[in-house]
């Protein structure tokens, strides 16, 4: 998508080859124009979605613009919890923090994944995955059909496609960064 | 706002005359259609704003839907720190958490707040409102203009409302519940 691309150039900020901050337009001041071709990008890609899962905080607005591109269907999105609450009302599932050397649950309500449910994933970033296959352990719990997890943006070397294919589902990425090289993105 | 009051009585839960639990269309499954409506409403109590203000989580959807009904203006959340991380680059702001007795800061980069700036600040719930004074507070650091406050739902026996006006700020709600009796609503 060329437009993301053109953005993360333009204003995306890189820190020592390695990271790349979007706080600008993605995940702190959230640009609304853009995040709505987002959306209609990732739901070019998953037309047949009735629901969205996401996981809080950065996911919420790409969860949103890709509801709207498919006529307002639901959202739900994953909450993170630090401590270790057990209800028999949730699905839940563990995901290694990439940044953190913790693990953390995240759980979603029983009553907001169905069978019927054909579900994309966004997230914001793909990274190693962890967060896309903890997503995918949750929503298989319930029955529901997953057609695929899309991100906005991909970091191509942290193997998270690879993490996310390995399951039998299909990833898509609006942006995907090959290499950071001169603390530049290389597409 | 009745189709919001609405589908409070029909499915918000009222927890010992105390919780409300509007996770089914607010703030877990999120409905897309209730929350645009909810958005072009404070939208058209602030038709002058230009920037919409948030606070993480579930602020983050309304904000999105109250941005689309303002020409997708641009819309910045607050983050909450449980750690205090002083940094020049952020504005500041603590936060006494109405359900846990602890104080926590919550933080805007100063690039996201500017003089020309007016300000809707939004959230899902208004209760005792420490969280929209906090929001003003650190808005104010910056010069921008502070329009008004708006929440989806606001508690109205919490002092909330007051605690924000008492600092010249505006406040708005789409609903208002005076009391719960007989864990019912009554508005």
């Amino acid at each position: 998508m060329k437009l993301l691309e053109d953005r993360i150039i333009q204003t995306g900020r890189i820190i020592n080859n390695e990271i790349l901050k979007v706080d600008n337009f993605l995940n702190h001041q959230i640009d609304v124009n853009l995040i709505n071709e987002i959306g209609k990008d990732i739901a070019s890609i998953y037309p047949n979605a009735n629901k969205v899962v996401t996981i809080e905080t950065s996911g919420i607005a790409i969860a949103y613009a890709t509801s709207l591109a498919l006529n307002n269907c639901p959202l739900v999105f994953a909450k993170k919890q630090a401590s270790k609450i057990t209800s028999n009302n949730n699905y839940t599932a563990k995901v290694k923090s990439f940044t953190k050397s913790v693990t953390y649950d995240i759980s979603i309500d029983k009553s907001y994944l169905n069978k019927g449910d054909k579900i994309v994933i966004v997230d914001d970033f793909l990274a190693n995955g962890n967060a896309g296959v903890g997503l995918v352990e949750l929503i298989r719990q319930s029955g529901a059909e997953i057609l695929g997890f899309a991100s906005a943006i991909e970091k191509g070397f942290q193997g998270g496609r690879e993490n996310i294919e390995r399951l039998g589902i299909k990833v898509y990425s609006c942006a995907i960064i090959k290499a950071f090289k001169d603390n530049k993105p290389v597409f």
